[in-house]
């Protein structure tokens, strides 16, 4: 269970203390599916209705009488049906992977047990299994991120599925050890977001475990996971980190942050970004994208960055690279993507001009230290949803969004388009794992095959009505490459 | 009265029936502050129950005894003033010019008769207004656009307004005359947006409007209006077109559309721009603007032009240029920005590809022929507000926003800053009609003279924290221009 | 005669001390097709070898014949005919109006004398002019500008042409003279370049001035000529100022600025562009383009102006607007852009960091206090062509480039495409002054009329194979305006 | 050796035939100082007049009668020390390693022989690396690239020095042994450009080559024969491949041809970017740079692409993925930039429109088949240097430029910056190795660690004022990395 809800302890115990600052990044980016937050604006679903009681005490059957499942309430599944119709409009690649291997079935015989947030995006994916052979039970990754909507039209479809908005810790683990637990099922491939599926199985099922062919995890959390497992010897089979395909990456950073970054400010502030000067802390892919998206609407952009080859980057792109130190006095916004702590801390805040805006876009919540802005002599003041007003004594007062958790989740949209590279790149692995000869794969983790990246890219070109020039024999051996690729070497850095 | 509301016929019956292209887009800009959609998503308001009773009926008194006002409930002062008070922040040249001409009061003596959007910004204009020394009665110029709180505040500060969200049509003219009509107090100033009060005082009191010092009109309508005056010699004081001023024409088209179109496709569709095939009916200030900001998120853009020398620029900004038709089977997007009528008829639409995006972003709800979408094959979904899905018998659907209405209106907002450099312009104008020594302006419709419209800018640069170089005298001499400016011959085209 | 040329006392006798800087400005871009220094590098020709005789005293004739001409060198004329051949590639908007114009011959029975620069694209003009059905006789506006083989090629083609590099004052007025006076042949229109011809013309035979259907003149110094002829009620004849006209001042200064202020630096200097601040002084047409181009390239921009409208725009573009003052020690380049003088004065030399490159993007030879420069203890060392060290006495060093004379004529080249626009505009000044009904020009100076500047935009069109959409009956009549145009009203700002 | 040149075999007979894109590509790159295109136009040198006697034949001392040198002519040095200050204001970083690590002297001992390209930017860096302590005989990696200006002031400095322009092949492979024999002279460490140095010392002293305590190699074909040399076990040293460093490669491709590609098409061309309609073949880090640059001033941009990544890269950047094949008929300029061969071939060049300009930024001469023009129905026509028109029988004519070969070196310059990158990443290399604890570095071939790739950028931020931000304690430990970094994991992509 990975996400930003500190009171599941469980989900941090393992948590990269040492974890490096591109990790961290991508860590909350993988979280980019998950959070709460990201879709109650983005999806086209109103919220429904709690009754209160805890679906492990109801007893729900779908229309065809199939009760293997447990979901918040069934009888939403036309409306989940909706959602889901409207995502695979937007998730083109993973459709076409669908349509490419439906007759193939490469996933015949494979039983898989997942554990990812539980969206209209993921329904298409697990739906895409399914009709790629595979049969599956699923549970959530984050006790908060279920459309229930959405689980309730899987259960419709005769999915075992088990989660919902609002499980309890407990309730959590019990939805796992459901997917695992079925009577003549026995799982062989593992599909996480986060490593607790993977946890569970060997804690409690080590003979099971044995048996798996192969694990394909998103998450940076899992992936981490993954590689303390292997260290110690525990990872006895193998596994697959999908997290840092080069093409998921680009599009949950670079290309995600781009997008979002103007929308989520938008969205909560009104503001007129022409002329406006802002500080990005941190240029790596998510700064890179947020300066891109701030220039396009002629902000005057100001960097800060710790690393000289990106801070080098930054100058040759035309932005002055600073200290926070320097600027912080007369900035309109402080934007941080850094994947690193206290990146904003109390002084700087003291500093603020009167107005300025403040958010992270970067790692989970830790970047802007706000509790450090938790002291009586400020005054708090909620004007909007993920909009606080904090307030000096003088009557300065500074705009915190989402408290400083990650603004484009809590306050903008994933496009489904994002989501479906991801998918893609899970459906791949899963394949790829399930059907690779014996001896391709070890005991441990694997980074996707560099083809199988491509493929994924291939995948989704035609949404752009994109054409491939096709390498001639004389041009593949000139170069020595196979016409089908692999194109680059794995160092390659795009 | 001017907006996009049919129903109301007197506000059209002069419409510019042969207005030309570049009138008819700014025309629909000076609505900016105007629809009630406008405000509806970009003000911290919450909506305030209707208690169903009209506001004519009530009686109503301040926390001071005052009760010459006329607005929905006086209980929702507090509310307006933070409405207020927030606008205030963004709108640093209008209190630039107050805090400078506070101890001159330029508007000593000035008795204002106001017939405009009563909004959060409008009030900052009106205090402004009485701050300069004039004394101001006000109406609203659109029955849908009043902000109720705002309007109760207004109130509470003892200003004589008239005005609520939901005016008929014969309270809207009631509250007109209720402005003018005011026991020993006589206008000698108007500042109408529309031309409706202008229009009631010359046909009900021309005696009274012979004594008006001078009109400052905002909208198209209504200085089409003016001009109509001229020509038929009825116009026998004289009035100031503020709607073509430099500075305001930039902001409320070219910079305004640049922020606001990225955000209303956004909050409507969560649409990825990057790679998406965008084609932009018009090259216009409006046209530039949009295909500005989705080049910095990556589309690809394409322009259609009836003017070939917008066409040559628009080659020369490194966009190809197109018929409509050679493309409309091919786009993701459609954005009009021309000022026309069905400039996309159904022809068009009928070719468009499943799942593409159509939207307005130039004048009122002409530019899209919508009304052919409405034949019984056709099937209307509406699945959020402002988006409305329209299914081909074939399963086709497109993606029509806001009905064919103004999309930057309907579906985003107007910052403040840019109700400011329109707020200011306003005030500039009245300050010089009202002491312009006697000769200066005669019976006629005059342009906002270069030096104010300089002097907007100027009071606007703190806010980017602008320095302006001052000439030397012997720089001023060269260039044969006076030290403070103008600093161009009028017809420069900056 | 114009030009950088101080020898010249005749050509600057009339000069606007009082005139504007938007004038200033677009007088110095008059000038782009004119000094020797633009032609130096861009043209094809090898520079050819002089004979030190005046052409005055040498007795040619071309292969047959023909001797009314005077030019350096005859046998230069098929060296100069391919120079022709490859401007026509470029020119192709002049080219479409001789294909259309052909059979029509709208200038048959018109007699111009012409005096302009004498380069490729000159007798791509004059040769259109031919074809058309006029008769010409040619001199030069600038002693320098003349490229001789194109000169011969005009005289093998049987043109009566009096022009060479390097006149004396006296052979310059005498080339006027000879083209005025010619046995059988009156003018009757004028095509002016500096107001040289006309004032000749005016002052020597006054009766046949009188007889002049119209003039055209393109410079900023002859406009003003014109204009001061007019107030003192000497222009007894319609005149037209072509300099003005929206699609000429757009290529002349934002487009033509944008391309050459690269290549003009690069060329010079080879700097990298990426990272470096640059301070750009003026933010007009010129600054404008200046700025565009080097973002594209990643440097850092600071833009200093006078014109606070100018300036906001420069904020909502995303630039810094600062005091040259306060960033004079810190930048790496310096560009004038302001029509103005001594906007970078010795005081500010001296605070330039080492290194620095300092040129002119502007007006003439006025904007950068070079002359400040020339004292004892400053040293300067020529290291390139274009290219000054200044050393000062600690050894600092800045790279002055061009002697502060216009950096993009001296040092890069004027694209064949901006001078098709400037001599298609010519054309079609001379047949509308030449076929116009009586009454409809009086003795006054007149703008190009827009229908026509729009043609001129239409006929330079196919080279971006850009299609225009055409307005339907119903959208024209909505718009009030003719379905061929004009599509703007006057005043519109493009 | 390496280069474009074809008549040196030797330096091909070890060639990539099976080398990758990416690595043929940057290949091409590390030429980017050597050709002598590269500097012809580049230099502040005046080309110097050639006596046609051999250097070896001739005897010459350096004003202090030292003669252990070769060079073309002593005389020359003062005008190759000119060139040499110039080179060093723009080699700060390289300046600023001299500047720290002079009084550590880190390489007192080592003993170097250097075999590159011999420019002015090479002379700073042999310069730099004496200051550091080594002594050094050197040698010229190419026969063509050689300024003997510089050579000569080398020499003059006291420096063995064997190089000219023209050598003859047998020259050349003298010039390379007279710096490895040298009585009581023994090198310990090689600075290789092309392996020649090293093959020779291999081939010829395999005793002395044992001794040698690390190879520094900057080329692609270099690094290539290192790579085979540790295949068949014949590396019996360590080896540093710095052509693959982050910093150096993306300032040798994507920085470095972005501000190229301009300036080589301008040169040639005097084309007009705006609205002109351009093909990129290739979206690698070439191509990336290329685009940008094109954009930026307003072209309409195409892209090709074989691999799907990069592919999808182009779409999120706005660009139209096509075929050649789809565009070839309508665009105005092909430009390849993709290191492969006959990218462009004579179907595409007999499909191109007339005046279309074809040009190569990728590798060497393969990617476009001139070859295949030289037929006999095709007449070629050079109008000026490096640029041919190649006309077919119809009049179609296209504007070939440097015959295929690297449009950027042979057209335009590299900026001294780049080359003080490369400078950098040498001699920190160099460094390295030579102080390397033993043990660290095997019989293999090494990239730069990370630590080093990070301090060249940091070497070279004052230059653009660029103030990086310190890691606080804690926040490192958060990151688990050292503050002083390396910052990135060694997969990071930037």
């Amino acid at each position: 269970m990975t996400g930003d809800f500190p009171n599941n302890e469980i989900a941090f115990k393992n948590a990269p203390a040492s974890s490096r600052q591109s990790r961290a990044k991508r860590r909350s980016r993988s979280l980019s599916a998950s959070s709460t937050d990201s879709y109650s604006s983005g999806s086209y679903s109103s919220s429904s209705e709690d009754d209160g009681i805890s679906p492990r005490e109801k007893t729900q059957t779908n229309s065809k009488g199939f009760s293997d499942f447990c979901v918040s309430n069934i009888n939403q599944a036309a409306f989940g049906r909706r959602e889901i119709e409207i995502a695979e409009q937007e998730m083109p690649g993973l459709l076409l992977l669908k349509k490419r291997a439906e007759n193939d079935k490469p996933l015949q015989g494979a039983r898989i047990i997942g554990c990812t947030h539980i969206t209209a995006q993921l329904a298409v994916l697990i739906e895409t299994l399914r009709a790629l052979g595979a049969s599956v039970r699923w549970s959530a990754c984050n006790i908060h991120s279920t459309q229930n909507e959405v689980a309730a039209s899987l259960a419709e479809a005769g999915i075992p599925i088990f989660a919902w908005r609002g499980e309890t810790e407990e309730d959590f683990w019990w939805c796992i050890e459901r997917c695992i637990m079925s009577d003549g099922w026995q799982p062989n491939m593992i599909l996480d977001d986060g490593g607790d599926a993977t946890h569970v199985l060997l804690k409690k099922w080590p003979e099971t475990f044995k048996l798996i062919k192969g694990i394909v995890e998103e998450s940076m959390t899992g992936v981490h996971r993954l590689y303390q497992l292997s260290k110690t010897g525990k990872l006895t089979i193998p596994a697959m980190n999908v997290n840092d395909s080069v093409t998921k990456i680009k599009f949950d950073n670079l290309y995600c942050c781009r997008e979002s970054v103007l929308d989520a400010l938008k969205r909560t502030t009104d503001i007129m970004f022409g002329g406006k000067q802002v500080v990005v802390c941190g240029y790596g892919e998510v700064g890179k994208g947020c300066c891109a998206a701030l220039r396009g609407l002629g902000a005057v952009i100001y960097v800060s960055e710790v690393d000289p080859i990106c801070a080098l980057q930054a100058c040759m792109d035309g932005f002055r690279v600073v200290t926070l130190e320097s600027v912080v006095r007369s900035v309109d916004v402080v934007i941080t993507a850094t994947g690193n702590k206290n990146v904003v801390n109390r002084q700087h805040l003291d500093r603020l001009k009167n107005g300025c805006i403040i958010c992270n876009m970067g790692h989970s919540n830790t970047e802007i230290d706000v509790n450090s802005l938790r002291t009586p002599e400020l005054t708090w003041e909620k004007v909007r949803k993920q909009v606080d007003h904090i307030i000096w004594p003088d009557g300065k007062r500074i705009i915190l969004l989402a408290e400083g958790r990650l603004v484009n989740l809590s306050c903008s949209t994933v496009p489904s388009f994002v989501l479906s590279i991801t998918a893609t790149t899970q459906a791949l692995a899963l394949i790829e794992l399930f059907n690779a000869p014996a001896g391709r794969y070890k005991q441990d983790v694997y980074l996707l095959p560099k083809k199988l990246d491509e493929y994924v890219a291939t995948l989704h070109l035609p949404t752009f009505d994109a054409h491939l020039t096709e390498l001639t024999d004389e041009q593949a051996r000139y170069l020595g490459i196979n016409k089908a690729g692999p194109f680059k070497p794995n160092y390659y850095r795009y």
